[in-house]
Formats: C-alpha cells, structure tokens, sequence
C-alpha cells in the first residue's frame, strides 16, 4: 500500500523536520529524548498486545509478556516491593499509573478521602473526578513539597474516614519529594492504622533510587502503590510507564475473563507490547551503574544552569535531588522556542540526559540577550 | 548505548522469532496485522506526545496535533457527525474510549443507568465499577444482539431514571449489532426525551460504513458519542482507537491547564502522537474505497469459511454483516495454533485483511484431521 498524493508526503516529510526542530530546542518537559531503539523497530510490523495481566498466560501469544515481567522486576527491585508480594504492569503513562493506584485504595477504603498538595499533577484531580473519589487540597510549602502542618489539621478533625495520600516524588514544576516517612509518623501520632499512600514518582522515581541518601519514597518507606513513567526519565518514543501495588491489595479486584484467558486486572484492556520491549531493552543497555551516570550528570548540568542563571539575576533555584531549575518567568519568545511550561510568575528547565550543556549555553544566551533588550 | 549480553540479544531474537511465527496463525482476535508504516519509523526517534487537546494549541510542539485532526475528520464524516459539534482525540484503544463515553454520559446524567447487553466487553463492565456507574444487563438475543422486550420491559419500571446506553456494533464474540434506530423508537413510545447513546463500534465501526444498507449506528442515526478501534480493522501495532462526541457535551467537562497550555479534555494527560501519524498514513494511503474493497474482500472470504465449516458439521453461522464465523468450540490443539477466542461451547474466526484464504484453508484442514481423529 503506498498511495499517498504529493501533496501528503509533503505533509508528513513537514511534520517530521518540524518534530526534527522543535527537538533542538526543547527543554521545559522531562521528557529525555536520548534513546535509540532502530534495532527493535521490525516488531512494528507486527500487532504485539499485552491484553491482560503480565504474570498469567493468554490466548493471544502475539505479547511480549516475559519481557514486561522483567522490566516490573526491575522496577520492583530499585522500589524495594516484596518480592512474593508485588504485582504492577507496563501502562500508557502517569494518568493510567495514578488511577489504578487511586482505584486500588478506593476499592479498600471506598469511602476515603484522598489528601494531596496543591502542586499535584493536573491529571491527578481529572482522576479524582472520574473516579468520584472526595479530596483534600492541602497547601503546598514555598518549595513545593505538601504542607505538613496543614496536613496534620485537616486529618486530626476527620479522623473517622481512612486517608488515602495522593503523594508527588517530583512535583511538575518543582521537582518538590513529599516525604512518605513524615506521612507515616504522623498517622502513628494520630493513631490511624487503615490509610493508604500512593506515589506519584512520574519523574524522580527514575532519579532518586539512583542518588545516595535521597528521600526514601519506596516500599521499604511505605508506599502501597507507586507509578512512574518509562518515557521521561528513561526515555521512549510512545508515553509509557509502570505501575506497582502489594499484590494482595489487587487480588481483590481481580476478574477472570474467559475471552482472553487471564485476569482483568490491568486498567486497559488491548495494552501496547511495544513499550515494555523498549523499555526492557533501555534497562539492559544501561543498566543500574549506566543510571547512576546519566543522573549524576544532570544534576551536574542543573547545577550549572542554576548558578549562570542567577548570575544573570533571574531568581533561579532548585530543590534537593531535583534537575528542575526554577526561575522567573521569562519572554513569550523564549517560551515558546524552548517550549517551557510556565505557571504563573515562574517557569523552569528540566535537565534531561538528552539535554546537553550547549542547549543550555544557547537557552543562557536567549536569556542574556532578553534582559539587555528589556 | 548499545550493551546487551549475548544471552540479551538471543532473548529479544527469540521473542522476535516467536512473534512472527505467532502472526501466521492468528485468527481468534480482530487485529489485522496487513499494514506497513516502515516509512513512518524515523518519528520513533523522537518523543512525539499529543498531550491535552487536539484542537488547541500547546507549548509542547513535538506533537502530531494536525494530523489528528485529519483523523478524527476522516471517522467524523464517516460517523456523520455534525461538522460544527463534534470533539474527539485518539484513544490508547476500545477501552479509553468507551470509558470516556460512559464519562461524559455520567456528566450529563450522575444518576443515569447504564442499560447493555451480557454480550458486552468486559472491560466495559470494567469501567462501570471504576466510574461507580449503576448498570443492568439485559439478555441477549441467540445472534448477541441485545434483547428489545427485555430492555424496554426493565427501562419500563425505571422511567424516573435517564437510560444511559451502551450498545455494541460489533459484539466482542459474535459480530452482533444492537440497533440504534430500535432504541430511539423505544424511548419515543416511553416517552423518555433525557437519555444518552454510546455505541463501542470498536470492530464494526470500520466495517459497516462501507457496506451499502448496513444498520446504522452513527450520529446521524441517534449516537451521543462513538468509540472505533484504530488496531482491528484498520491495523496498528499500537493499540489505539478513536472516540468521537458531541461538543456541546464535552464542553461541559473540560478544564483549563495552564501547565500545557491547553484544555484538559482528554481522559489521558501524555498521548502517544505516533498511532495518529500511521492511523492518518492508513488512511489516505488505503482511502474509502480502499476500506470498500477490503471489506467486501473479508465478507466473501467469511462466507466462504462458513459454508466450508458447515461441510465439515460444525455449526457455523454469522450474523449479518458480519467477518466474525461462529462455531463449536474446537480442541485445545486448534484454539492455541490458531489463537482463538473460546467461550463456553463456542469459538470464532475473525476475518481480517490479513486473514487469506491460505490460512483458512490450513485452518479447515486442521478442523477436518481433528475430526477424522475425534
């Protein structure tokens, strides 16, 4: 089949040097665009779905199930779960990661109330809505990271209803680690035994377990669900992410489905094979140590873009194991070139492994140049 | 990065060799593997993402936005949705889409009923129990059309209440077709004027509008909102789909996110921008006569599995308009050889462009040497 008028090829061969562009100059977003995975492009050719639960068989053998099970097994390892008790699978990204853990503590605790800070990803409270779940803004402190205090308030007078803690390891525009530890201290002080904690780790769940002495925000903290994405960090050409529960906790809400011969457990039914292939193939190509560099790296760069960007007097900082750099919001222009995500008088750059220190020399002197026109 | 051990790269070589031989005899699911996107393959280096809506512009400009919009264009006037009030997105798959039809139907009605058929997907009843949505299965007719008298006897005694439908166009086992036009006459008689139509056309919504006198199920027929499949009948390696509503509808629902820069419409926050690129590259490459003539194609070869299974005593049939042959469930051999979807005493063949004659008659061959053992 190859049928497409001139006037089509023009179209998409315009579409991919504007994609080829806009990549040049993209830096607001944390998504890392250093990967290569040409190698694994023949399975495109074919229709791999991963229907279904990873861990149990199916009619449909074109999956690339085994290969998801390894990448949950490697994410389950640096989250510490328990080995004999996790279960997770490979979603299409954050929004599908936070709603299953969402849906899971609604299913135990059906009339909790979630509590989260005001800097929560946006497509968390779409969930909430969806879901019909009742919530909780809490305030966010100066950095980001939810506001204890307040916290602690709101709880103390609705202590009746068990607590479902909607936390962010790596707010989007802050990179701000809401801290399991001190969630879990002050339900012992409140004497509440029956809560549930779910982490948003989208970004930092591919960053802390690779720094010494990070905020802990694993299993072994207390987590009972955790989602974090494959195309950030990691980097991935279609979104894509993992989510891991206790699996006792799934156990519950699973069904049996004769049409595909497994469990219904996953939130998606037809469920990429693609990604888990990509991903499993990242994991192996860089490895734990090959991790470990490319975040020690960031945070290099962040450190550098943090002090040449004060030193042009734009207000920027960063928070602790953070590679987002926050900082006055600058030009429509630079915005828009850079593709930056303003929110209100701040903006930020997001230092990814793909993001080199040539883009942000570039991006300082777009800067530089603004402040001395201005 | 390239730094795969050799038992690594057997490992992926095995699960590539496993998959090709797995789409020779694939029969029992409705994904037609006959499509090539290879030229489209150089996008995969990039981190394409439609995040937030495709009608609006956004800061992250490494997206595929307007060929979206072609898409969605190309099933709008396939569906004949009115040009000025319909909205859509391309969905992760069936699943998405029909959860966010039953969303918006759920906005519009927080106390509706959800009225459907046993026949429906299963991730359907999925949905209900994440969007906490009542809902009432009503038998179905042998052929797995939903059943009239049941539906209109149970929707009698429960006139205070908006009948939310979800109707199937293209059931999961049997290719059946719930008749909008009977709904709509049935809740004139009821006198109902406040109730909403959702129709999962996951398979048959690309099938039945190149079939001349086919039963109608789109917006001109009396649809609210319509979800298609972009993996079956067309042919993906990426699950997707497409969900296509009335404006007005969705307008009630959607949410401005300054963070993207865009309206918050769509049920995920990261969408793929790579399954509108190939959906888009299908369609003008294969066009509406195209689809005409692959759907002919399949109806014949449908007819021709059915009358060669009923000589070989197995009690084929198949509905009207239909690529789905229904039969007596086969031995284990054959349901995994061929892939196939058993359920109870039944199992089918599913007819897709990718389906030749060849594999149906090695299928045949296969059916007759069980029998001749049996």
């Amino acid at each position: 089949m190859f049928n497409l008028s001139k006037e089509d090829i023009e179209k998409i061969d315009h579409m991919f040097n504007e994609v080829q562009n806009a990549s040049k100059t993209f830096m607001g977003y944390p998504c890392n665009q250093d990967f290569d995975y040409d190698r694994l492009f023949p399975f495109l050719e074919y229709t791999v779905n991963n229907i279904g639960d990873p861990y149990i068989p199916t009619h449909y053998r074109l999956n690339s199930h085994t290969l998801e099970r390894e990448v949950l097994d490697f994410f389950a390892g640096l989250m510490h779960a328990d080995k004999d008790n996790f279960w997770g699978y490979v979603t299409n990204g954050g929004t599908e990661g936070n709603m299953y853990g969402l849906y899971l503590a609604r299913e135990l605790y059906p009339e909790g109330i979630v509590y989260h800070s005001q800097d929560v990803h946006y497509s968390i409270t779409k969930s909430f809505r969806v879901l019909r779940m009742k919530n909780i803004m809490i305030r966010s402190q100066k950095n980001g990271e939810i506001d204890y205090d307040d916290l602690k308030e709101t709880i103390h007078i609705r202590r009746e209803v068990p607590p479902i803690f909607l936390l962010t390891i790596g707010t989007t525009m802050r990179a701000a680690i809401d801290n399991v530890g001190k969630i879990r201290s002050m339900m012992e002080e409140l004497a509440i035994t029956e809560y549930y904690i779910h982490c948003d780790a989208a970004l930092s769940g591919m960053i802390l377990p690779f720094i010494d002495n990070a905020t802990p925000f694993d299993f072994a903290a207390g987590a009972d669900s955790i989602s974090v994405s494959g195309h950030k960090f990691i980097g991935c050409p279609i979104p894509c992410g993992v989510v891991l529960a206790k699996k006792k906790n799934v156990d519950k809400i699973s069904k049996f489905v004769e049409y595909v011969g497994t469990l219904d457990t996953t939130l998606t039914g037809s469920r990429n094979g693609i990604s888990p292939i990509f991903l499993w193939y990242a994991i192996k190509n860089i490895g734990v140590d090959g991790f470990k560099k490319k975040v020690s790296d960031c945070l290099e760069r962040a450190d550098y873009a943090l002090a040449e960007l004060n030193k042009l007097g734009c207000n920027a900082w960063k928070n602790d194991f953070a590679t987002t750099v926050v900082f006055d919001r600058p030009s429509q222009d630079i915005i828009n070139k850079w593709q930056l995500a303003p929110q209100g008088d701040i903006s930020h750059i997001i230092i990814m492994p793909s993001v080199t220190k040539e883009m942000i020399d570039e991006f300082l002197d777009d800067i530089k140049n603004a402040k001395n026109k201005g």
